[in-house]
């Protein structure tokens, strides 16, 4: 197949190595996976999913079916426009835990900030994104939306959208060929043009700079959510080719502080719990890095009795580090000792096959950091070694004397692979678009040129205060003497810019 | 066969309720389940056994075919002795987080302690159980095996069990006939008279001092693990009758702080996670109950961020909860605001349908007390009230207005059902049964009389201090004179009886 | 009167050790300092008494002094009278933290339980035992008080006591002589005849028993405090002496808790502070001993970002360690790498010149345990180092190479020489002892025997419930039909004796 | 020399009500105590002083006596350069913990990279700050120092300064003309012009700026600690009169954390401790602010057992506080319920006298934030208040009704009041103005303009990895090919400027 032009692919892959261990995986799969694991915030239906009922049985492809919801349209492309019932159900339990976009669109529908927005999309889609679309809807906006990642679509949530008269084209499981089929149904409508893009990722955005030009230069603004989506966004404006005003929301301090800190607090001891069933208390662990996500893993583990230990790079982490009471070693004085190895720095080759070779038996790797670089995976995959599946994403790898090396997810995000995303956190991430995009929608002109943005702190801050409710928490105001002993506005930004949180 | 006597109901209902509630439970279940929930420590086995490959179309009763190992024995009963490799591999993985086991079977090996021993089983059969066992025999004991409940059974490891020679009686979906066959089976054999019974529940003990009182008169010594068991062998004490010393291994230190506070400082979060995916950060949760399993529970939400509170009867550890930094509060000041209602409390009717009433909208509830009693689930089983099963284990109770209780596990136990217990504390009470076993067999006459004893302390310490190599933890020995000092044998035991750790 | 007989000595010195110890201080300071040091509970008086604005310029001794108060009565022995306003506005503030004392009051001050009683008291003498004292008076007591401390009575407190007409005998700074001549002022009145003894070591009870064995008969009950006091009552009861029922508070749940686990949480914390103003982030620390006492300083520590480990004899101690997540080593294989070395064994020669040779430069010792055993002093007391006293209660000494040790307290117990003991937690104890006192004059004849009794569990839980509103913390009681289930009185007590909290 | 211009107030006083405060304090005090408070990081003479035995007989004013010191120079003037020795001994001690700064004297002493540097100084005279000095010195510099305050001289090491060779020119108790006096002698001296200049807190900056135009222009660069400091700088550069380099050091990431963060979570127990004795657990407290400050008290308080909740005006930092586990209130939601109420805001009339007639008898009120401004103290010296000062630091308030409120360093800051500086944090500190210096003198021309700069992060990383081997701290390096993938430089820096540590 010939999509004729190539384009993403030089810009998606960071470097040679990536590109190589791509070319590794069977083409089924596809670059999508490859690309997307890049993205911790965007991962959250791997495992929820489980629960679904997707009945696989009908192996038709949603490409070659007729569907007409009730309201006589067939504007999508799902896989089964019945199964809407189901995901309209779930799509109102995540409502319940997503009350700030339920609360927004109570504080922005007399307005519609979003009239006369038409928003073309790009995301997971998931009960929580259905939130989402639903909610710019009822600010006025006309979406059409696709899938950012072939495998991620929960089916019953599509088939409830395009019952409600979103049009989405997406299922589980597409080719490649689809993806790209799906993402240009999207765009080229007639009578209608995109004036806003909303991507996870970077896919739709390149799309349409590259098919549609004419299309591009009169949208309104982008808002990227992803890592790889915003690199490629710096990489276009560097370039000098991006003409439209683009958001990076995946630098907001709230989401920042969710999607690391505060959920991978969570997902450490969840993802290590339904994978192995390991008791924490007693077990030794290192933890390779210690930014916002080591700081997570280690607080968690710390409190359920593990005895943690923390290697760095930076010695201003690692100072963090020891004051916080980690003891903080080279990975090789450790080794040997250890229950758990955990790694979170982003980098590449952390843990290498010389530090596997000198683990203990029953010894648990994982991976926490970014994509599947982290652990040298590659090395264990030897003659002399054996690797024996003992879970869904747990690998014993066996060498000769017959020490095992306990694996989860080959390497790949624990967090991604083996835990759940809270809606709550993907409330905070959702909120963040929504607003970055009534933002760029109605900026007057001038405000934002032709660049690559972070969302102003005094949006930061209100998306934060809309999800104050949840926690019954209640803000104090300043006073006016006080606002003026500040030097603060009362309605915020309450801290300078460079304000460490 | 004519189970027709009906004694061990006489005993097993501890009153007139649970009487009644096991009267509501359809007879296939039969009473086993409902006896069995009150012992926490001898539950392992229902979520563990998720991950085995069962094949369930094999419908013939094991009991009407004829099975044969490999050295031609016949004397067991299980569902399929084919199976018996994949539960050998499952019962060298359990030996691997159980190496005190291990390191006893060769501590003692030379001296087979337990030569000459017929024990009579009846515990769950699990690969952690198997373990057991089998170091039993390597002790020098012959052993003959039942399940003490009709669900618990892991057939293969079961198989496996019989490959190798013990005569085991058990699979997953007994009968309630089928369950007191099995136990015949196990004592009623030719020319093999059992001399020590290692019992959970108390069932098997009951069999043979009904049926066989002469083999009763017989036996050395009794261990017994579950409350329940124990609560029969003190009735049977405090009556006159028990002719036969026994060992209460449930009341022993380390096996109590680890099942309680350890344990469920653990599965609390990951029976949570799993049936809810719930964020803790910020969450308002109040536990009722501030004994073991409450402040393992307190401990472990507080750590992540929840805002927990404390409900009390005794002001000793309401004291406590205040010193640890819990508000103590009555259920009715709090229950509106929580977004989690947990019972720890060993009680009934702890929360009412006045309290379910008054939650909001999302308040999970859950229990992990006791029994079933804690939460008075009957009382939604109201016509207003509609009952939605959102997943395994999860039910939104709906109120006429809309507002949702999320209640797990229908009120049953919520680690027990939800979540998993780890390896290492079903080690330590393997161990400990183990060493009850080779106290009560190789006591000097009159050490034991015809009463219910507790585990002798140093024993409790020799438990805890073979799993200490797990930690790589290194004890420091007393010099003679430090000894002296303080008046102690330099092997233990180290504290009083009345010490409270 | 002859103070030559020397029958103290040869119970309260429990070793030849002890004794040899004692006999290299100055005359001076007496046996007194030596004996008290044992009793933890009892300790407060000696830093918050520095706070005390006493004018030492007075040499005349109080006892040949004469003192009148304004009531005419001269029946007391104080420094100065004069100081009794200043003295009842440090009662005052005290009242304050001990609301559970007034409450005892109230309660019982209608029915007057101690009509009658006629108590003669021997306790360090500060604002805080005022507070119980005058709650004794409150319920209807007569008493005379003089101090078990030559060094710890607060000199306006006893004033304050003279003028509100308790006769009392006590001030700071007494010799020997002064100690016995004021018991002795305390027990042998014209008229009055002492039917209980409240003591806190043991020095009144023997004075009672040796130089009045008539009275001593018909006490009606002594309340001891102390942990030598109650190892002396245990020995004269083992020796068939004890014509008494005796009350044993000190091992009391409540107070045992406060005194050990809580108080030293804080006072770990607070010791090295004050001396050292050292900074606990990142700081290495081996606690030795996992009992209350190495349980509350290792929690405190570790909170604050200290990197601890433990030593221990007892394997059920050590396997708790490792669940809370401290590595547990031996002394020899840490000792060089620690900042901090604390002791809490309650043994003898723990840290030993072998080790104080080999720890780093700047290493801080203590002892939070024991008398002043734990720590060799005495081997430091050699020529080739140099003592440095750098501030009161630190020494650095220093070895030829230029290395410091930071030796605390001359390794006598950190909380007693160098932080204070909370106002709640002296409340504890005193309301604990104003209950034992009213349990034993009113229980009705036959209920104690001539034996040392633990407090009954129902009255160790009402000391907690007197403290419960301190916290603002609501009891929840027991339903009727909740109390069946259970098997428990609504009222108490709420668990068996061998329960460990 | 005429004091009479006024320049310094203009600025120094950030606004009316300060100016209106200043004048309210005793003359003698003068304004140098007022504008020092807002300095945190500058205030650890206080409290350590008091182990110091200042002779305070010999009134005669240093300015009137001649002193010389063993070499035969008199360019100095000190309270009594006999001292010497004893401040000698102080400042070897607080060599050991400040081994960043001995480091660094090894690391640069043969480049001698202050060679040439002519440094005038200006901050608190202590053994810390002297091992600064004497840093400088060994680096090549010469100094001329004075004192940035007119209390806070320890005089012993003063005279230890002077005896060494440095031109010191500060004593305890300077009156405001002495103060002046000793800036002027430090810099107006025959044959020798300053060429750098570190100050703390501003005033040597503009007497430079304003005495000496002529010698300010000349300088090479200006090296700031404190908060008003800086503020002054920036006014000075945006009225475009700063016309040499100046670093800001006050705001690097080390020491922010240290002075913020990790410092105040272990002052806020120290300070609370040795005011009033109070013990934490169980202790309602309500923490007004959730920058660093409050980050650090609230994690403090939570640990030891306090339960604590928390005022926010920030959604951000009350979203934080929320995650943490503390509830997010009012002040006057909860006010009337708590134990202690603590200021962090950096705001004004936090506390007002609205909320301080609510609190109920007992709660203890104080300040860990800013300057005296945030407990509107003012507003409680009215009649019908009574003020009784308990000890050193604190006041009972009292109320008509008797009630009293214990109010700590009468609003002050309490852990510049009441509690001391580790030598580690003031060994942050200074490493950092040290390296500041070294880079402004030796930096090209060209890098630094004349305006205010941030300490570049790499330099700020080396500050943290001279620290790291006070915790045995091993620092892991990147490898070439992973220093590639990350696109960094191996040796640094390794985070973006935006980065929140």
């Amino acid at each position: 197949m010939n999509h004729g032009y190539d384009f993403p692919r030089q810009i998606q892959f960071a470097n040679q190595e990536e590109k190589q261990e791509f070319s590794k995986f069977p083409t089924k799969t596809g670059r999508r996976s490859l690309s997307r694991s890049i993205s911790q915030s965007s991962t959250d239906s791997y495992s929820s999913a489980a629960s679904y009922t997707d009945s696989s049985d009908d192996e038709t492809s949603p490409r070659e079916k007729t569907q007409v919801n009730s309201k006589g349209s067939s504007d999508f492309c799902v896989k089964n426009i019945k199964q809407a019932e189901f995901g309209r159900r779930e799509i109102e339990i995540a409502e319940q835990d997503m009350s700030a976009l339920i609360s927004l669109r109570k504080r922005a529908q007399g307005e519609k900030p979003l009239a006369g927005a038409k928003v073309v999309g790009c995301t997971h889609i998931t009960a929580q994104t259905a939130v989402l679309i639903e909610t710019l809807v009822a600010l006025g906006a006309q979406c059409r939306w696709t899938a950012c990642n072939i495998y991620s679509t929960q089916n019953e949530v599509a088939a409830a959208l395009a019952e409600s008269g979103v049009s989405v084209f997406a299922w589980k499981g597409e080719s490649e060929d689809d993806f790209w089929w799906c993402i240009d149904r999207c765009v080229n409508v007639e009578g209608w043009q995109a004036n806003m893009i909303l991507d996870d990722g970077g896919d739709l955005t390149h799309w349409v700079y590259k098919k549609y030009p004419s299309v591009f230069k009169k949208v309104r603004g982008i808002v990227e959510e992803s890592v790889t989506g915003v690199h490629r966004l710096y990489q276009l404006s560097k370039a000098g080719k991006l003409c439209v005003p683009a958001m990076n929301v995946n630098d907001s301090v709230t989401k920042q502080k969710f999607d690391n800190l505060y959920c991978c607090r969570e997902s450490i001891l969840d993802g290590l719990k339904r994978t192995t069933d390991v008791m924490f208390g007693g077990k030794q662990v290192v933890v390779c890095g210690y930014g916002e996500v080591g700081k997570g893993c280690c607080s968690a583990l710390k409190a359920l009795g593990a005895i943690v230990c923390v290697t760095e790079i930076d010695p201003i982490c690692a100072l963090q580090a020891c004051m916080d009471g980690f003891k903080v070693v080279k990975l090789n004085e450790v080794v040997r000792q250890m229950d758990m190895v955990i790694t979170c720095t982003g980098n590449k080759n952390v843990v290498t096959r010389e530090y596997l070779d000198r683990m203990k038996n029953g010894c648990i790797v994982c991976n926490m950091g970014h994509s599947n670089t982290e652990i040298d995976v590659a090395s264990l995959r030897t003659p002399e070694l054996t690797w024996e599946r003992v879970r869904s994403q747990v690998d014993h790898v066996i060498w000769p004397d017959g020490k095992r090396v306990i694996l989860l997810a080959e390497g790949r995000l624990l967090n991604l692979s083996c835990s759940t995303v809270p809606s709550f956190v993907l409330s905070i991430t959702a909120t963040t678009q929504a607003l970055a995009l009534i933002e760029l929608y109605n900026a007057p002109e001038g405000r934002y040129k032709q660049d690559v943005y972070l969302l102003p702190k005094k949006m930061d801050e209100y998306v934060a205060s809309l999800h104050l409710p949840n926690f019954d928490a209640h803000l104090t105001e300043l006073s006016d003497e006080q606002a003026k002993y500040m030097g603060l506005n009362k309605n915020g930004p309450f801290k300078p810019n460079y304000y460490r949180y």
